[in-house]
């Protein structure tokens, strides 16, 4: 049975892992064959299934962050996630895996200290328990903003 | 008995009703002579019952979303709801009936793309339990921003 | 033991306490040899001690409430602290003893109405039971940005 306090504890561990620079344990929060899509309100309404990332298994992720910690191209940055209240959708094959939709926004911050809001949006999730801990089989991150696309270096 | 579990789920509940542009369920969340009122800190600190927006029935908010859904006069928009935690002031009728104040920050998205923090503050409500949902019998919505008074179009 | 509804019900009331300034109760969330430092990141990763606030018991805070209540010097504002979801990293004692980290934005409000993303970052605390409520042991502010440190008035 997955409850609330579990969804709670799931994105406070997610949002860790990435705020603190801990990047290579992020696809450890995905079950092997997970499916990760980026994508924005617009397409979602348009019904498009163009993601600005997709990825739909954990190597595909894995692939990211080194892709990440090896090119410097990209301005030094890190991110703030604000994880708010998470919603049941759906619980399936009694309760151990469970639909939900949990609004966000990220503030981000450049090595110079600017701080902006950067993104806003939410998840819409698949999870299913593993163990203690809660593994995503489906994310996909709807943005608000279609303006944010090319901005996009760390993982939502 | 109300506890703090079901406070975050009626929050993630509402806030997802708005910002998922399911705005004819928004006024479900209140029982029919539900009071709800738009003002801000001033407001409050000089004692001014006054507020921005004044219902004291659902029958209210019905109309001011049909309103909304009518009048195409103001630019297409959405809000991101971050709520945060809430805080138990009161409780009465063998926990039956709660008081709790939880701040807010939303965000405003245009149709062209741009973000920015649109409003920040409070909700001070009376909350009733209505089978397994919490239902809002008085809503005080309390912004910290005078500035906020001639933008608003969506509820809050 | 002290369980995640415990530590949201904690973080609920500080920031409510900062933001409805009811400052002189602020110290009371702390035992008497708390210590609290505000700090930012990069001094963090270059494992400065140095903060740019620092108290190491209870009435080092009491005496920064009070002088912010004298002195007038800086123009008049209020805080929205967004709390986001608490992680455990540590429990002691049979669990009455935790250690946390929880992630937090601020929106800082101008008297005349200007709002504006003040700071972003996380806490790192021990708390501990006192009676029904959890008080702070040690308490890090870490700010995401270095560009705060002179704008610093209320108690972060």
């Amino acid at each position: 049975m997955i409850d609330l306090l579990d969804l709670l504890a799931f994105h406070a561990d997610y949002a860790d892992t990435i705020d603190s620079d801990r990047l290579e344990e992020w696809p450890g929060h995905f079950v092997e064959d997970a499916r990760y899509v980026v994508t924005h309100v617009e397409n979602i309404q348009e019904g498009l299934s163009a993601g600005v990332i997709y990825a739909d298994n954990r190597a595909m992720l894995e692939d990211r962050v080194a892709a990440l910690r090896q090119a410097n191209i990209y301005e030094k940055q890190r991110y703030r996630h604000i994880i708010g209240l998470p919603k049941f959708l759906e619980r399936e094959r009694e309760g151990e895996r469970i639909q939900c939709r949990t609004p966000f926004v990220v503030v981000r911050i450049m090595a110079g200290g600017d701080s902006l809001l950067f993104a806003s949006g939410y998840y819409e999730d698949r999870l299913v328990r593993d163990g203690s801990a809660l593994k995503i089989q489906a994310r996909l991150v709807v943005c608000d903003s279609t303006a944010i696309d090319t901005l996009m270096v760390l993982p939502l």
